[in-house]
């Protein structure tokens, strides 16, 4: 079986990095070109060298490299740049998977509110699927265009699926999901904020005044229950770690329903979802790494009505970003949809 | 004036350190005698070198060191060591200020269920004022036994007072206080969960299933509302650092109610409270070293209900622990509330 | 080809989990047993979260676990055990990779001193070979017992050997290796030096009275110079993160030498040692969870004598521990040498 | 006695703020006036949250504020300014402190190659005075200018002077530092390698072509002997800690001398030196925001020659910057040595 040729679109950044990691030791995908602008023609292993000998290519310039000619192209780029690009390796017969925000909400409105530009690919918008691997695998199956989700998102909403599929929230309770996430959420870029002496022994929330993954949850939510997905409450906070993110959710479930039991069940297939039995709490090493959600479930103690915690954790650039995409680009290739992802995670 | 005679039972954990630290540059108080049953006869120096040059004091066994000579004793102790010892100072005359949790709770049953131990000091638990500062004010003023408050007690009812004291929280909704703490707030014992290489780099929940602080923080909010008390819900978590203590608290107020105004006003003649500007988001690394507990408040983005998300910070082991237990003996001793606690946070 | 049948002894640890989670991707062998006197009948994956799903395995005590069914057993061990338990596996044919340091010298007075116990495997240790894969690649092609080399013996050692082996070292002048190592080099067990609150944000040197990893060294450098070995100078200090290890080596090397061209010869064929381009400085983290040494080699700025920064780097836990006992047992086994070694370094 | 008016150039960086800590605390200093060009207007508790509080104060333009009203200024700016910015204020009989790298080289060609622009301040250089406090106090005392040391220099200068004072060093030998910094060396500005997901969980050697503290530590032991000043090493490295600084320095002393007690006599006046017991090893933490350097020195280990290991450790903040800053301007203003400078060192 000949391998699929991969591109990458704007590999300098950790997902970009990530997804050179994952691909490396993928059966069936070979990376054949990657770009950046600013590094046009600079060696991969003197970018990055975690990657000597492992790669021997070179960035291109995005405006000639030829990624046409690429079975898959990932977008591992700020928002904005596959909206421009990826239309036109679409109507090429190109699969993409876009790991920027570009075609994660269906509605237009809502997403120049969030992301503050014109959006110009309605076009494409049609025919993007959603990309939690496990909300959506048979659209994904036939998609050639996968919107990848949220690092967030793909946290918050796996533990809470299941919940809203069986439909056993309370109505007009709040869902609140404080979430906390490792700098490499916030990129490769330089600013000072994520220097080591300003994140570094440091906690702090943000974007409490709104932040663009709410509406990107809330559009999951809705799916299944358009009158719950308006209460629901989203802080993210900045925690001084690498990688790893742990969502902490609490919901008001209906009486005499275990969401434990629901969530395993509903999992039980997924070989990237690991529920942990009650009493456990997962921690973020446990999945360093490693393309795994990993979800516990607890009832809130000393407490009346039956609310219950969901906890998740997962690697931020690997299920939340890299490795979900990989998983994505298997279910869309007809490969199996674990194929290149057996990482164990790196602990310690 | 001649200084305060102080002694520190129990001297070789982070809380008593910290106070070394922070009673060495105390202008009307000189600490004469530590404690340690297992280092007795080591000089504080060996034992930790920041103190190099800043004492020249050796640990005394507990049994032979005289404390009734002492005019404030603190215990910095595990559980069960003041409800045994301080008795017999407080009949000599001595203050004391436990940074146990023995003299917390006032209700028996509830300390002995969740303390695993019987308690047998309740005539001094009768005397005994409850050590948030900013609380009782007044009463520690005139207290000879101060039970001071629990680190994640102090951090998630500091921003809590006002509201209840204002009586602006709905009824019959949940009051979640998602918690982190820096690793500092387990203690300096050997343990295998707090190694750098387990607790660094790494996220988790802990005690989901019942925390002790739990019942300690409902105490405070039955003070003002025992209904509220018990809709209260708490998830603490540790957080790759040493110091720090971030508290994200879910309240729901009542209609046109500005709750960042109402906490605001009521500290405003507190010098360890500081309340910032709506909009803001506190760090912990501000008060790093410092002993304050910064707070800030904002309205859930998005959101129908006057749901506020209240954000408070301290250094666990300054205002969350041995600050406040210095605080509470300027009170306990009729000095200037703010005495020796001018020291400004270590940032970056 | 059947896969081997591996054993672990002692897989608490951290070169315990390392070798767990390098083996679960090994193509040739298939852990089949796992001891440890403290855990005997836990699962693997309630011991380590980050391998649910990868094994499914229980802790056997070490008393009643048939370990001479393996046809490869590595110890994990402290010192001690595997000379008193390696020398019976070997007489029933099992190949064992010594993780300890039991096997690693070969003067057992010099052992006797560093280890501060009487020596009792003499038989065994005849047929030991010293387990630096590059250094004795044929020896330990043919060989039962493999004396895995120590962490900064093998990070140490790497960038000399070419030296030492084409004697271009000055004579009479010191060679000075300064040593960093991530803090998992201290192994899993409860102590306060490792917490996180005592080694986080901290930098020191220990062992600087004596280290048992000086006379391993040594013992390699008199392999081609006695006179040189007692030239040696080693100083480890402890860095604060999980793993790496960096060693800055100071060399006099003769006149018109060039000791990066001879790293680089020396190693062409070794898929293991990556020697960096002249003016390159490695990073721990580019070989963060991968079985690579990297080297660097610079000659000191405005000195007028010939005196060369060899710089390596390694992960202390693969390169330096578990990695290595996977090469040493592929190259036992007549596996290729790069089997099951292939993972990309984790970067970010 | 009134308080000095103090102002301070370039207040935004990690030196500045570290400056606004140290000084908020002096009881002889206030700060007046603070510039910055890029936050004109802004307030500093907007800036540094740290100092919500602490000063009321806004950052000035530095075309128009009026530090000639100052008693001292203190420059924190890169190099540059205070050689374009200083003799002005020197000629209205300001005192200045330059904790930049302007005034710390005497020989201008040599300030010139290392830092690759024209140097332009001759006049004032002449009475520029090299402020290590404890190698230069009485010229310091009669300064108007002092050249605040560079971080490493002040770290590895201190361990050695007395040596070279007492011509204990061994002619021809090599004198190496191998020395590591935490990250806020690097400063506070947007950069990628600073990151904590890039200087995180890593250690690197850097600068090891040549790095500016080179020639400036060769001057200082020039003082003593030049010829062993071209024996001197340096190499620095990145270590992943907010704050600190080791060096760890190997020199051969003649036989029959016993360097800790020449350093430990030579330093017997100096508050902010302190020398260890033989044997111990000093760490990082143990200084952390305190204004000392504590040394220790150890014989190598099983080595004929008389090889020494001298480690020494700071905050490179602190006594490596703005505490050495506030230390020579005491010194100069006839003030205690000490005034201001009795913080205690945050453990953990």
């Amino acid at each position: 079986m000949s391998k699929l040729n991969i591109g990458i679109v704007g590999a300098t950044g950790y997902t970009g990095v990530e997804l050179l990691r994952l691909l490396a030791q993928h059966p069936h995908a070979q990376v054949q070109i990657i770009t950046s602008r600013g590094e046009a023609g600079v060696h991969i292993a003197d970018y990055f060298p975690s990657l000597r000998g492992v790669y021997d290519l070179r960035f291109q310039d995005p405006e000639h490299a030829d990624l046409s000619q690429c079975d898959v192209v990932f977008f591992a780029t700020p928002h904005g740049v596959a909206m421009r690009d990826a239309p036109a390796l679409l109507e090429k017969g190109v699969k993409v998977v876009d790991l920027s925000a570009d075609f994660r909400l269906q509605d237009v409105p809502t997403w120049e509110k969030w992301y503050g530009m014109p959006f110009t690919a309605q076009a494409a918008l049609k025919q993007a699927v959603y990309g939690i691997s496990e909300l959506n695998r048979a659209q994904i199956q036939q998609a050639q265009l996968v919107a990848n989700a949220g690092c967030y998102p793909t946290c918050v909403s796996l533990p809470l699926i299941p919940l809203l599929k069986n439909k056993v929230l309370q109505d007009g309770m709040p869902i609140i999901s404080d979430c906390k996430s490792g700098v490499s959420g916030a990129g490769r870029k330089a600013a000072v904020g994520t220097l080591l002496c300003e994140a570094g022994d440091n906690f702090k929330a943000y974007g409490v005044a709104g932040h663009r993954h709410l509406p990107e949850i809330r559009q999951t939510i809705a799916l299944f229950d358009e009158k719950l997905a308006e209460k629901f409450i989203f802080v993210p906070h900045l925690t001084p770690m690498i990688r790893g993110m742990h969502a902490t959710t609490y919901v008001h479930v209906q009486d005499n329903i275990n969401p434990h039991d629901l969530i395993a069940d509903f999992y039980s297939g997924s070989p990237f979802v690991d529920v942990m039995p009650i009493g456990s709490t997962p921690e973020t090493r446990s999945v360093r790494g490693a393309n795994i959600c990993r979800i516990a479930a607890q009832r809130a103690p000393e407490y009346t009505d039956n609310v219950w915690i969901l906890m998740s954790v997962q690697d931020n650039l690997v299920k939340g970003a890299a490795g979900q995409a990989v998983q994505n680009m298997n279910l869309m290739c007809g490969l199996p949809e674990t194929a290149g992802l057996s990482q164990v995670a790196l602990l310690p």
